[in-house]
C-alpha cells in the first residue's frame, strides 16, 4: 500500500500521490484521522465543499492476518460535529490494500444535481454518470452494479437517505456475500451524499497480493495471533455461537441492559430476543447459519444469516446493539420484527445504532406505539427511506428526534445515539461515551470486558473506583487496534492471553520490516486520541462535550436505582495521558 | 419594585422574596441574566427542571418615562443553548412595575400532561388549571381571559408551539390594544411550554404607582429626554411615519438587504414592500393607523394597526425585520400576505424573525415554491401551528430546517437567524451577529446605525476599519439600555443629541434616589455582557461559536460581490474590555 488516491469531486479528477513520510507508519483510523486534522478546517460546514471524506484500510488489511479485513472512513461527522472514524468489513478494504491504495481522500463538490460512480481501479478513479442510480436503495445498488460490472465488483454505496444528506445515513459495503457491511456511525453516508458520489466500485482484477518483508516471521506470528483467537472463551466460543447478540442474557442480568428508552436497567422479555434464542431460531431454519464472517479471514464469525421459517433470507450482520435497541429499548418483541428492520436499515442506508437509539425516542415522543416492530419497519422504509419530512427527522439521528418533540430523555453524547449498555450500571462504559471524540460510542473504548465480561481482570460496574483509567486504557489500545484493520474483538483475547498482542505487534513488524514495540503502539493510541481530540477543540469543543446527558443524573435507573454520579473534574481526568 | 416572586412549578408555590442587595441596581436584562447565571446550571437540559424562566421589567418601567415599558425574560435558551434576554412591550411590564414586582423566577416543572395558569397579583401568584386553554393559539387565549377576568387583564401566552417546545416558539404578551408583542426570539415559549404553563394571567388592580425619589428631577429629565426622542429625525420623523420598514429601501440601496436567501444584497422588487408603500397603503385603508405603540407611554409610536381593503385587521407590529424576511428574502411581493403571516406567526406565537428566516431555508430546500405567500400563510397555520412532522422541522427555526433538508446556505449563529442585514455587505453588524452572547441578533449592537443610517458618525459598512470597535461600544450600550426598561430606539438620540444620554441617567438617579454616572453604566454594559459571556462559555462555548456561517466566506454577494473576510482573531477583538 504506497498510493494515496486524491479524488476532487469540483473538477472530477483523481490525482496519485505518494504516500507521505508521515503517514507511512499509519493505516485504518491513524491514518484517516491524521488526514482529517491535517487537511479539513475544523469549523467547516460538515456537508460543504471543505471538507473531505477518507477512506483508508488497516496496517495488516490484505495480509492472511486473521480479522484483519476492515477499513475505516473518516470526514467531519455531520452529526457529532467532530471528526469521525467509523470501520467496517466487507470486500473494500482487502480490494483497497491489493491496489496499494494507502488511502483515498475525496475532496470538494460538484455542481449540484449530478450524481457519480466513482470506479477505483488500479489506474486510478474514473467518473460515471449515476443518475440512474438516484433514489435507489442499498441492494439495487449492488445487484446493478454486479450486472454492470462482475459479481466480484466492490461496492461502496449510498440509499437515499445518505443521498438527502441524513446524518444517521451510513455508507454500506458489499459483504462477501453480496449483503451489507457498514461504516456506520456519525453519518459519513450524507457526506458522501453531500459530494454528490452515489456509489465506490471496486476493480482489484489488477491488485497484486500485499506483499510482507519477513514472510516467514509473518507467518508465525499469524498463527499463535489465529489460537488466541480460538482459544479465548469469548472469540472461540461466544461470538462463533450466539454473535454478538451473545450479550442480551449478560446485560439484562447486570441491570445495565437499557429498557423503553433508558426507563430500566433490565428487561421481562429479555430471552424473546435473547441470542441463545436468536441461535435457536437461526439453527432451526432452512438456509439461516449461526456463523459468518463479514470479511475474508475472519475466524470469529460473529455474524450469521438469519433467513424466515421458509429459508428466505431476512438479514445478516445482526449485532447486540441493534437487537438490543429494537428488542428492548423499543420493546419489540418479535426477533423476525427486528431482523427486518434491521434489514431494512442496510437496505435505505442508515446506522443501525443510531436507527435503534432514535425509533425507542420516537416511540416516547408517541410517534410510534411502544413495542410495534410492523410500524417501525414501515416507518423505516416509508418514512426515513423516502425522507418524509417525519423521516427526516428520524433519519438525522436521536437528538434530532428529541429536539422535534421537545424531550429531555434524549441519549446521546455529542449528538451521538448512547448505544447498548446504560452508564449509570456499567459506569466504565459511560467514561469512555462522556470522553470518545467519536460522540457516544461502545467500541471506542469498550469497558464492558472488564465491568461485566470479566476480561483483562474485573471492576465493578456499580462503583466509580477504576473507570478513568479503565476507560483511558482501553480507549488508547483500542486507536491503535483501529489502525491496523483488525475487528475490535481481538480486544479480548489481547487482554487475556499474554502471547496474543505481541503476536499482533509481530505481524505489523513482519510486514512492514520495522520493529514496533508494545510502548509504540501505546503511543501510537495516544498520539491518535490527541489528535482527535485537537480537531474536535479547534471546531468548537470544550469539556462541556464531555458529559452524559442530564437526565442520567437525576433518574435513577432500577434495578439497582443508581445515577449518574461522576463530576465533571472526575471524568476529565480521562485526559490526564 | 421591591420583591422577588419565586414560583416553584412542581410544589405549585410562590415564595415572595426581598430583593437581595446584589440584583437591587439591576432590572430587565441585567437583571435576568444575573439571575440566570447565578441559579442556572449552565450545562443544563433548556426544557429539564433546572432551566429557570426569569421576567424583569426594567429600571425605569411604570415610571412617566418615555419608551420605558419593556419587560425582558431570561432563560438558558433551547435555540441556541447559551443565555437568553428578549424584550418587549406590551402592557405586562408596567403591570409588574405596579405590582412591586421586580422579577418573577419560575422553576422546575409539574407532573407532565398536566397545564396550568399562573395567576399574578398583589398576594403573589395563584395556580389554575389551564386543561381548558390547551390547543388554543394566542388571540383566542386573549380572548378567554380578558372573558375570565376583565378587559385591562395582562396576559403572556403561548401557542401550540410553545406547548409542543418548538425552539422558535415566542412568549406573546397582550398589547394595550388586546393585540400582541412577543418576547421573540430564542425559544423561551418552549421553555414556558417545558413547563407546563399555557399563560400568565396579571391583575394589578391592588398595584400602586411607582415611586420616584425625587420627583422634581425626574419630570426635568424625563421633558429633556422626551424632546431628544421628537427632535432626532429617525425617532421624530422616521420611524413615526414609516414604522421600522423605513429601512427597505435604505438597505436595498445600500446592497446590504439580503435576498432569496442571501443570494443576493439587493432586490428588484423592494418598493412592493417598502416602508413609504407601506405607509400609502395602511394610510389608503379604513381602520389602518400608520402611527401605534407598544406600550403607553410611547411618543416613537413606530407601529401601526394595517388592515385589509374593508377596513378588517390584519395585523401590527409588522416590523422591517418580518416584512423583508417574507418580502425579500422569501420573495413574497404581497404585502398583505406578508401581513397576514405576521399575523399568524403572533396567533400560533413564533418569533417573527425566526419564522421569516426559516421559510427561505425551507424554500430553498424545495419545500415551498420562492414567493408563494398563500402557501406560506398555510404553512404557518396548518404545519407550525399544528406541530405536524414538517412543522415541527420548520418550528424549530432556522437551523432545524438546514439540518432536515441538509443544507449549507443556512443564515444563523449559535443556532440562532440571522435577521435583515447582510454582514458581508454591512460588515459592523456582522461582528454583532458573530460576537452576540445571545446568538445572531441585530438589536445587540445595532451597528447598522452608524455603518448605514450615519447616526453616531459614519463608519463604511465595506470596510474592516473600525467595526470591531463600533459593534463592542455599541452593544455595551445596548445592554445597558436593554436593563432600562427603554425601548432600543432611544440609541439613535442617545448617540446624536448629546443631553439624550445625561437625561436618561438623571431619570435612573432621580427614580432610586442614586448618583449613577456615564461610566457607571458603561461598567453595568460590561458587567452583563462578560456575565452572559461566562455563562455561554460554562456551557461549552468557545470562540468558535463566535463565527459566521462558513458560506459567508466563499460566496460573494452581489451588487458590491464581497465576502465576509474578518479573520477569528479580528472577531476575537471584540472581547478586549
Amino acid at each position: 500500500m504506497n498510493r494515496i488516491f486524491r479524488v476532487n469531486m469540483k473538477d472530477l479528477t483523481c490525482k496519485i500521490e505518494e504516500v507521505p513520510e508521515a503517514w507511512a507508519g499509519l493505516g485504518g483510523r491513524g491514518l484517516t484521522s491524521t488526514i482529517v486534522a491535517a487537511e479539513v478546517p475544523p469549523t467547516c460546514h460538515p456537508l460543504g465543499p471543505n471538507n473531505k471524506l477518507v477512506f483508508a484500510p488497516g496496517l495488516l488489511t490484505g495480509t492472511p492476518a486473521a480479522q484483519s479485513g476492515r477499513m475505516s472512513a473518516g470526514a467531519k461527522s455531520p452529526l457529532t460535529g467532530g471528526i469521525k472514524e467509523s470501520n467496517a468489513g466487507g470486500t473494500s478494504a482487502q480490494q483497497f490494500a491489493k491496489l496499494g491504495i494507502k488511502a483515498m481522500i475525496i475532496e470538494d463538490q460538484p455542481e449540484a444535481g449530478k450524481w457519480y460512480e466513482l470506479h477505483v481501479n488500479n489506474d486510478g478513479v474514473t467518473f460515471h454518470d449515476a443518475s440512474a442510480l438516484k433514489g435507489m436503495q442499498n441492494f439495487d445498488v449492488i445487484d446493478a452494479m454486479e450486472a454492470k460490472y462482475n459479481p466480484k465488483i466492490g461496492v461502496c454505496s449510498i440509499g437515499i437517505p445518505g443521498e438527502e444528506r441524513l446524518m444517521a445515513a451510513n455508507i454500506s459495503v458489499k459483504d462477501p456475500d453480496h449483503k451489507i457491511r457498514s461504516h456506520g456511525r456519525g453519518g459519513l453516508g450524507a457526506v458522501m451524499g453531500s459530494k454528490n458520489i452515489k456509489v465506490i466500485t471496486i476493480d482489484d482484477s489488477e491488485g497484486k497480493k500485499v506483499e510482507i518483508a519477513d514472510k516467514d516471521k509473518f507467518r508465525a506470528a499469524a498463527k499463535v495471533f489465529a489460537k488466541a483467537m480460538l482459544d479465548h472463551p469469548v472469540t472461540g466460543e461466544g461470538l462463533p455461537i450466539y454473535g454478538t447478540n451473545v450479550l442480551i442474557n449478560i446485560l439484562n442480568e447486570a441491570g445495565g441492559l437499557p429498557t423503553k428508552n433508558f426507563l430500566y436497567g433490565s428487561c421481562e422479555h429479555h430471552d424473546k430476543v435473547s441470542g441463545e434464542t436468536m441461535h435457536d431460531v437461526i439453527a432451526s431454519r432452512p438456509n439461516g447459519h449461526t456463523k459468518h464472517g463479514c470479511h475474508a479471514g475472519c475466524i470469529i464469525q460473529c455474524s450469521q444469516v438469519y433467513t424466515d421459517d421458509k429459508g428466505e433470507y431476512i438479514t445478516s450482520g445482526f449485532e447486540y446493539e441493534t437487537v438490543w435497541g429494537l428488542g428492548i429499548n423499543c420493546m419489540i418483541e418479535s426477533l423476525d420484527d427486528c431482523a427486518r428492520i434491521d434489514n431494512a436499515m442496510d437496505n435505505i442506508g442508515i446506522d443501525s445504532i443510531e436507527g435503534a437509539v432514535l425509533i425507542a425516542v420516537a416511540m416516547e415522543a408517541g410517534v410510534i406505539p411502544w413495542g410495534d416492530g410492523k410500524e417501525t419497519l414501515r416507518v423505516m422504509n416509508e418514512e426515513i427511506g423516502k425522507a418524509t419530512p417525519l423521516g427526516r427527522i428520524l433519519g438525522n439521528g436521536t437528538k434530532s428526534v428529541g429536539e422535534a418533540y421537545g424531550l429531555t430523555r434524549v441519549p446521546v453524547v455529542k449528538g451521538q445515539g448512547i448505544p447498548a449498555y446504560d452508564p449509570r450500571s456499567v459506569k466504565g462504559i459511560g467514561i469512555t461515551y462522556a470522553t470518545s471524540t467519536m460522540g457516544a460510542d461502545h467500541t471506542a473504548g469498550y469497558s464492558i470486558a472488564t465491568n461485566i465480561l470479566q476480561v483483562g481482570g474485573h471492576i465493578d460496574p456499580l462503583q466509580k473506583e477504576g473507570q478513568v483509567e479503565l476507560s483511558r486504557n482501553l480507549s488508547i489500545a483500542t486507536a491503535s487496534v483501529d489502525s491496523t484493520g483488525m475487528c475490535i474483538f481481538i480486544a479480548f483475547p489481547a487482554l487475556d492471553i499474554p502471547e496474543c498482542l505481541p503476536a499482533l505487534i509481530d505481524m505489523i513488524n513482519a510486514r512492514y520490516g520495522i520493529s514496533l514495540t508494545g510502548d509504540d503502539v501505546v503511543e501510537l493510541g495516544k498520539y491518535i486520541l490527541k489528535t482527535e481530540k485537537a480537531f474536535n477543540d479547534a471546531a468548537g469543543f470544550t469539556n462541556a462535550d464531555d458529559r452524559l446527558p442530564e437526565f442520567f443524573e437525576y433518574e435513577p435507573i432500577p434495578p439497582h436505582n443508581v445515577v449518574w454520579d461522576f463530576s465533571g473534574e472526575e471524568i476529565d481526568e480521562f485526559w490526564n495521558f
